[in-house]
């Protein structure tokens, strides 16, 4: 009597496979999952007070989540240090080339080289470009040509070939996959965007697509390749590959460990797990999940690519405090960040649209390698383009120190002053300063046009890391501005207070880091975890009011816009189903106002107990495209006894036809406890109550949407059957049509009833008819489907 | 026709006080306070297009969950910056005076006196020692026995305020709270846990129990002085006053928030108040909770009462890393702490459990100053349990710089190595270290006791900082025996890989701090957020693996022996309504097996739509205790029409019999659209449509128990109705028993029944008996109610 698609293995015969399972583009039944797992667990533990070798077994069925979780680590930290270092060989490539290991990168290469300064140690002689090396000349504008040459030609060459492998291997290796994974981890089936082919080739085009130098980053990739990971490693253990919802809270934690490794942040890997990606997590993945970020990271850094011990991909270290006057700019740079939130949703989800609908999407391959060109072209003569965005971020981000090199700590020192290594006062800024600055300006326009077209081609593209470029341009700009303004004039009220002259009261670098957060914070609408990542990024608490100031203003501004971020906006965009958790449903619609079909509409496709043959069942499949029908007692009352799935009905009449013997076309399936003894020359019935689910989820059609909607978000339903009171009148007519509706016309109110009731001839006494009253039944009346293809609570005629 | 409950206020015509709210000890239903909050949302939001005095007010409705985070964390800050200084001021007050300013601590007394070593400086003269003050001699058998004295009345005096101010003002105050406020969350209700009087008593008596120096922190009780802080500021907006459910999202903030300023880690709080406290944690609350506990953090320190700008209680900075060798210590140590937690739990529930039973429980104030004398008799004589207990701790944790003056530091040193300030090589352990030893470990002793005997008494009184120290001291011991064992045998082959002679490898501090969390683990069963809390002590990611690895141990021996921890048992032995998140529910019943009544019980009482009179409502509601009924279309049938509240019925009655004309004790209660017209002679009829919930939440009798415990856990459920498809025969022989009782003896089988039915007489054609078998009504059967005041999920008879 248990729940019948949960218990469904007891009670079979002879299983037959692939029964509760899901096709492709499917949404799955999280309650079923869960009941499924409930009892898979039961069984194991009643099991194991048998033998040894059982108890072993059950221990090592415990230990198997924190074994995969262990797997994901080591594979995705791997993967991900593997990738970095590749990267920085392969984006060093297009400027020269190591002459003592050729797989040695620009800084690999000089790190062993004696030049003592950090400048000389650039320009080591193991190192040489590309020019110095074919035609001898290092300088000159013969060689700047033929660098620029060869530096476009390896972009081209790069992206081609992540292009071409994208397209020819793996296509769901393209994008961030970051709205995918996030509709997978909603209960939704997408076969092979997870699999080993889509791991392989992203792992490889992500490489090849970073080194280009688009404009993307590998930290959103990152979190696809970890999830594939993830999935990898569940197929080694039949609790999570043979149970989609087990398979989820897997994924969760690979999520989590994805951006443990993208920006060494274990705990933020987790909150953005948790806040962004996630659908269903339960604190056991919480747990899990920061283990496997842990793990995650410390391969990572064991493998150590950035060769310094670091954790984080940007460390830095900041030697003074903020001041609450510099909350003003700090909030400026939020507004900012929330502005151009909305202008690159806005733009690339336009453009996204415009290249699905027209032409342009036939042309992927070009596509690439046009704004590859563009890019590169661009990109070459701006000092702060050409370098890989990571490392113009960390620039960015940088404090000048005493030893740093870079034009943008070109300031003009104090003859009479002593430096002490850490805590330098505020200077004039020099003529590199200020080179620096148009520089960075050209930069933040180039990287907010071309990211909103780079974003959506068929390459592995993340947009963490281009968002932040943005972001850490503008507040580099606006910190060294404030810096100037303090020092210059000083004597101005705002300043007064807090910026004595001789005294370090700007760091620009904090505006950079702060101008980053917004950005991100406007695109991707993340709130704690952004704060988290960045908090790790410091190590210190001292930085984060001016995190949580442009993050919460950045996220007010973009929301007063539209309230979807990128990720929601392409899920929208590529209509998968996805119900949003934060989603406030405000409509005041009750169940009756959503659910297919509508009163007036043809009647529910049904399944009657006991009088559908196994031809009238194939041919109610055939000709309609329902995941699964309600079955009822008869078409006539249609009161509900339970539902089936499609998809086991396929199979359980596929599997019946082929093994059991005498199930015909015309045989009866029964739904019913007990078939009825029917004489031999009738053909075998077919017996399907063990697919039945005996407990299908209901709701009146009074029910408010904004509780099914909740039932559907927090239950993880596939549909939810909807019942409705009979209206008395049409009820007792359709009980005694067949008696009178010769001699009478459709009643229209009870009292009029009544009377052909009463009538003598009936011979029905009133108190027989006032109890028929009170037996009118509830009948099943529609279906409500959660997340099928299109909208998010698409509701599917049943 | 919408969610009657939900929508209440839109159909009353005169609305009752009171209706919708809920009684003492009573459970909440979490999806009708989302449906009002929803409908409450969606007239403001209506409304504020209409004028721009609607509009502002829309958008400060929409900010005041903002500024009650602020307010929040501005309270909770200031409190325990406040609670802070006092304990510090108090402690110290039990030994001695400042001369200067009796309202300065030791520390603050000796700040500005000119003695340059630290030791001297904690001798300064402005401070003196009771015997000091009052015979003149410092040292000598007379001082010390005055001192001894003094310091165990000063403790009497604290802890005999402490539980006459909780016994006479606010019983509620004692304790640590987080069992109930846990309850609390999780929607009950409980008038006055959270009142302004018991914020008020709390903070008093927290700062005397922890001043009196028994075993016991205050890092619990400050959870609940904020959550009393964000019960006050609810208050302020009817927003949050009004509803239950919102209010708790305030509640969930005001926890993280009390964490937060307890240990300053404001992440690590927002966890525990995800991980451990909170029931319903939606995105928006972690945001804001981030935001009330960032807030809460900063404006603790900017009071500073450590005088050391540092955020976090314990700060501590090592310079050492650890080595792989050195998790099999850690791990023992997390063995350790799982056994102290199953220990503790277990030796301290029983000794609850028998204060509740026998006459002790009936002396609260006695045992308390017999628990404080013994304290303080045994505490003095021993250095390292008369200090407070976290000034304890922060010296276990503490590496030994070159300027430490502590026993424990006290090393033989090497007259020919030169001492750079950090990183001091192995030395062996000086006659100082030796001693410490044997005092640590009667410490250790010491506290495992008292502590058992001590948490639970009637004054708040926390169990974080005494678990801590009792890990602490352990892992303090257990770090200098392998210290002393790599010192001395540094040519074993376990050392010879990481401990050469002359360098520094073993940190004991680290060992304390990884004891610390094991202990703290094992008591409450924290995971992630014990990690993260501990993480933001030291602010490094280094030192992650080793806190983790004892963690998981900690959790994994503790849990082999129970999966309970501290808060759960208490809410256990305390009988409150609380359904775990984390259980799961193994057992294979369905909800027939736990519905009230069962099948062969009296049957379930209801209503009926439209035949009940006031006077038959009153006399039910007097005779049972259930908190709603269905209502049915009639007695016989029992077709579920849709469930009203006790509460609300008792008030629509009162209210109509106060206000309406013509309501008598014989009027008719119609829940149905339209009440008859009848003639002017009856009584006047009571409409009561307006208080029906229309969609109560049904399940079938075949529901499986683990989806009905889910559905409980997620939608937050008061009941669930459980429908019951009835026996044909039984239904078909109910309906004509008037015509054909006399004649026949029911029948036992369908057959029989047909024979009856079928006879000449009956006139009824065998096809309107087919109708009939098809309109057999699902009939509601019985009710499951969740979180009522015993188990987990209690039933009532409804």
């Amino acid at each position: 009597h248990m729940n019948g698609a949960g218990n469904l293995m007891d009670f079979l015969d002879e299983p037959f496979p692939d029964v509760s399972t899901y096709e492709d583009f499917h949404t799955i039944d999280w309650l079923r999952e869960k009941s499924r797992d409930t009892d898979r667990h039961r069984k194991i533990t009643s099991k194991s007070k048998e033998s040894i070798w059982e108890l072993i077994k059950s221990l090592l069925d415990a230990w198997s989540g924190w074994v995969v979780m262990l797997l994901i680590g080591l594979l995705s930290g791997t993967l991900a240090g593997v990738i970095d270092l590749a990267v920085d060989w392969m984006t060093d490539l297009k400027e020269g080339v190591c002459l003592s290991a050729f797989w040695y990168s620009h800084e690999q290469c000089c790190w062993t080289s004696n030049e003592t300064t950090f400048d000389d140690r650039d320009k080591c002689p193991q190192w040489q470009k590309w020019a110095e090396l074919m035609t001898g000349h290092a300088e000159g504008a013969g060689a700047y040509v033929l660098n620029y040459f060869l530096y476009i030609l390896w972009a081209l060459l790069f992206s081609f070939l992540a292009v071409s492998l994208v397209r020819v291997f793996a296509p769901y290796a393209c994008g961030s996959g970051i709205p995918e994974i996030k509709t997978i981890l909603s209960g939704f089936i997408i076969r092979g965007y997870l699999g080993k082919w889509t791991l392989l080739i992203k792992t490889v085009t992500l490489v090849l697509a970073v080194s280009s130098g688009l404009s993307l980053g590998k930290e959103g990739p990152l979190v696809h390749v970890a999830c594939c990971c993830g999935n990898l490693f569940c197929s080694l253990f039949s609790k999570y590959s043979k149970n989609e919802g087990k398979r989820r809270e897997v994924l969760s934690a690979a999520a989590a460990a994805g951006v443990s490794v993208a920006f060494g942040a274990p705990i933020g890997g987790v909150l953005f797990s948790l806040e962004e990606v996630s659908y269903y997590f339960p604190l056991k993945t919480l747990w899990r999940s920061f283990f496997a970020a842990l793990v995650a990271a410390f391969t990572l850094r064991s493998i150590n690519p950035f060769g310094n011990s670091r954790l984080v991909l940007f460390y830095v270290e900041y030697h003074t405090p903020w001041y609450m006057a510099e909350l003003v700019p700090f909030i400026l740079l939020g507004v900012f960040g929330g502005l151009w939130g909305t202008l690159f949703i806005r733009a690339n989800i336009a453009w996204c649209r415009r290249r699905k609908t027209t032409q342009l999407g036939k042309y992927p391959v070009l596509e690439v390698i046009a704004v590859t060109g563009i890019t590169a072209v661009l990109a070459y003569p701006n000092p702060y383009t050409r370098r890989s965005t990571s490392e113009l971020i960390s620039e960015l981000f940088n404090d000048c120190g005493a030893l740093e090199s870079s034009q943008l700590c070109d300031y003009i020192n104090n003859p009479n002053m002593s430096r002490p290594v850490d805590d330098i006062p505020d200077r004039p800024a020099g003529p590199g300063v200020y080179n620096a600055l148009w520089q960075l300006a050209l930069a933040l326009i180039f990287k907010i046009v071309i990211t909103i077209f780079t974003f959506g081609m068929k390459i592995p593209s993340g947009l963490f890391i281009p968002s932040m470029a943005v972001g850490a341009i503008a507040g580099r700009i606006v910190g060294i501005a404030v810096e100037q303004m303090a020092y210059h004039h000083h004597d101005w009220i705002i300043f007064k207070n807090w910026c004595r002259p001789g005294a370090d009261c700007v760091t620009p670098g904090l505006y950079a880091m702060v101008g980053a957060a917004a950005c991100l914070g406007g695109v991707t609408r993340m709130t704690v975890s952004l704060v988290v990542i960045m908090f790790e990024l410091t190590g210190g608490l001292e930085y984060i009011v001016p995190l949580m100031a442009a993050a919460v203003t950045s996220k007010w501004v973009a929301d007063a816009f539209g309230k979807e971020g990128i990720y929601e906006s392409h899920i929208q965009l590529n209509g998968y189903p996805y119900l949003d958790v934060r989603d406030e449903f405000t409509h005041r619609t009750l169940a009756t106002d959503v659910m297919r079909p509508r009163r007036n509409d043809p009647p529910l496709a049904v399944l009657t107990q006991d009088t559908t043959t196994v031809e009238d069942v194939e041919t109610l499949i055939k000709d309609t495209d329902y995941n699964g029908f309600p079955v009822v007692v008869s078409r006539e009352s249609e009161r509900l006894i339970g539902f089936v799935q499609r998809r086991d009905l396929t199979l359980a009449i596929k599997n019946a036809r082929q093994k059991q013997d005498g199930v015909v076309s015309s045989s009866v399936v029964y739904f019913t406890e007990d078939a009825p003894q029917l004489p031999a020359s009738n053909p075998q019935p077919l017996k399907l109550r063990r697919i039945l689910n005996l407990s299908p989820f209901t709701v009146t059609d009074h029910t408010p949407m904004e509780t099914v909607v909740d039932i559907f978000r927090k239950l993880g339903l596939r549909q939810c059957l909807v019942t409705r009171n009979l209206n008395i009148i049409e009820h007792l007519w359709s009980v005694l049509e067949i008696q009178v509706r010769r001699r009478f016309p459709p009643p229209s109110s009870l009292k009029e009833l009544e009377g052909i009731l009463t009538e003598e001839w009936l011979q029905i006494p009133l108190e027989t008819i006032h109890k028929l009253y009170e037996s009118i039944p509830q009948r099943i009346e529609a279906v409500i489907a959660a997340k099928s293809r299109r909208t998010p609570y698409e509701i599917i005629f049943c």
